[in-house]
């Protein structure tokens, strides 16, 4: 834990409140802020979405976050006015044990979708995690265990810019039973930065990396990253702040990988990188298509690199080109070159497959220079077990 | 064989010729119109289409086509010029053993992709098939086997309307080692129809069966439907027109219907079928993120009744709706209703799962009249096992 950079300012908690069934299990984290924060938020674009993201969005962005309140084992989505008034309900508990206004604290929830939250559990659990709250990397660490459903480890990510610290955590697009797959990221800071900027800011992060990851393409009712900058002093402008956007970008990307690579069942972290495309939305698009093409994916699982998989799932992404626009490589192996099959050692490319934990995937057009960077992970036989558990 | 209604006027072959590697597979196909027909097409909408592609695109609607060869085990895709010429090359086989224009000729492929077509195999191959080309169920049956690439059975649907027969048969979304999934379909008829209005009704048709087919979202480079109708007389209009409209119409529905359940590794055939929305594309959109949801799928094999999949699903395709607009039914039982969930027997529900090789979703909004329903079928670890073989 000892190279993890932690923004000054902040306290953390993650406690065992019985929510979940497993004995001992973190279920219920807090981030305290201790001055008032810049907060800012980006929320899954689902029509159906849970309580504790119509709570938390209604109150974004704001100059005077406190904390964040975090429950898993159970999403409160599907859950109607009674999930609305219990994710409020949360809020106002963390805020008694502050002494703040519950406007002030931000909530998200992860886990089973359509049960009603077990509010006696949370009303002794809550005020229990916000005392414990405190500084340091074990906390820390509490905070970022508490938030996972079916990760099998804790994503963090922190940086430095300037005098100033990120330090992020994340759960990720895992899922397993009932459970549906549900990305939450946190990364507060001590940088002083405008409410407007910090959101714009973590647009842009999010846009580059929480949305170009893809585990099977099921967006989730109760995606949410939220940011908290407590600096005092001048807020951030011009070089510092360009240089603030850069950082929250990195530790974005960062806990990106590690949610792909710690997906459900998943064998490999697949990086798709898509160069040459008119705009980057063109790129994204192919890079998507890629990604979530079920045949790709269990191909990469078998270490067959079946290049006409990549090349036709690229064709349907709905990006007009011809296919001498069109090349491929996977790793450093050139199979596709200007719409032809390139003569390739098969046994060597699919042991690239094999041997690497990471493996890299890249189509390059000839088009412009718009480009992508998307993350996802190999389809898997334990996958499908995994997620087709009788548990409902 | 006795239930099945062929048109007159048409002959068929499926001949062994030795392009796939199995003994005695029959893999070239042949349909031969004794009379020009009046031929209409639908085609794969992936930017990368295959050379047999190309080449029957270009050449419809037409009022004169005498045959269609067909064959299985090489798709003939991301083959370059020679690609080209090989599938022209097709064509003037059979046209030659016919004594007709190659332009009046239509050409098929489904196999593996990105490799030449073995043309000294095609031209011993092809005279054979036209040669052997007869009326009667048997060669119906073997044209019907010689496309089939991983699928289990053939699939055939005929329909009578007055005094005419529609007869199809079609191949199935299934896939395995580097073979790319490939949807094939012809539909033949001694009903008297303009070029032009079977162009417009095989459009109408397939954009309601073929086209709401979904094994896993990945579009090939090679799907295509075909439609020859060589009747003389009076053309088709009004009523008739109309009536047979609905016979294409439900013809090339079972087949689409025996394309999902016939599915790679397929458990279960599942319908989904989507009401009340604004309009047809809006229901399309909602039943197409259903059925191309890993979450989904995996729930169904596992016989888990996980509505919440389902509902969040309906909730990413794009089309907005408050959830108090939204009910749920698996089966007869409905799940959850105007946005609230239901209470319901989750073992009865599962046993309706496990019992049922075709299950039924359906999902009901308030917002208007448009519809659709969409076939798909389960995600089981053999989908996985079958793909991710090492085979390229």
């Amino acid at each position: 834990m000892n190279d993890w950079h932690l923004a000054p300012g902040f306290r953390f908690a993650g406690v065992v409140t019985g929510l979940r069934p497993e004995p001992n299990r973190r279920d219920v984290a807090v981030i305290v802020s201790d001055r008032p924060a810049a907060a800012a938020g980006v929320f899954t674009q689902n029509q159906v979405c849970a309580a504790p993201v119509q709570v938390s969005r209604a109150r974004l962005p704001r100059p005077d976050a406190r904390a964040v309140v975090i429950c898993s084992g159970n999403a409160n989505a599907c859950t109607g006015d009674q999930g609305l008034a219990d994710a409020r309900r949360m809020t106002d508990l963390t805020a008694a044990g502050l002494g703040c206004d519950p406007e002030q604290v931000l909530v998200a929830s992860t886990g089973v979708i359509g049960r009603p939250l077990p509010m006696a559990i949370l009303e002794a659990g809550i005020p229990r995690a916000v005392a414990a709250a405190t500084t340091g990397a074990e906390a820390f660490s509490d905070a970022a265990h508490a938030i996972l459903t079916t990760d099998t480890r804790i994503k963090v990510a922190t940086a430095q810019v300037g005098r100033h610290t990120l330090s992020g955590f994340a759960k990720g697009a895992a899922m397993i039973g009932p459970n549906l797959a549900t990305m939450l990221g946190f990364v507060v800071t001590d940088a002083p930065v405008r409410p407007a900027d910090l959101h714009e800011s973590l647009k842009r992060a999010a846009a580059g990396t929480f949305n170009c990851v893809s585990v099977e393409g099921h967006t989730s009712t109760n995606d949410t990253v939220l940011a908290l900058a407590n600096g005092s002093g001048d807020p951030l402008a011009g070089g510092d702040l360009a240089a603030f956007d850069a950082a929250l970008f990195d530790v974005c990307g960062r806990l990106a990988r590690q949610i792909a690579a710690d997906a459900e069942g998943a064998n490999h972290l697949v990086t798709i990188t898509v160069d040459g495309c008119r705009t980057a939305a063109d790129a994204r698009a192919i890079a998507k298509a890629v990604a979530e093409s079920a045949l790709v994916k269990t191909a990469i699982y078998g270490a067959d690199p079946n290049w006409g998989r990549i090349v036709s799932a690229a064709g349907y992404a709905g990006v007009p080109f011809a296919e001498r626009d069109l090349s491929l490589w996977v790793g450093s192996t050139c199979l596709y070159r200007a719409g032809e099959p390139v003569p390739f050692d098969a046994a060597a490319a699919s042991a690239y497959l094999k041997a690497n934990r990471e493996v890299a995937v890249r189509l390059e057009l000839t088009h412009g220079s718009g480009s992508c960077t998307f993350y996802t992970c190999d389809l898997t036989p334990e996958y499908v077990a995994l997620n087709a558990d009788y548990t409902t």
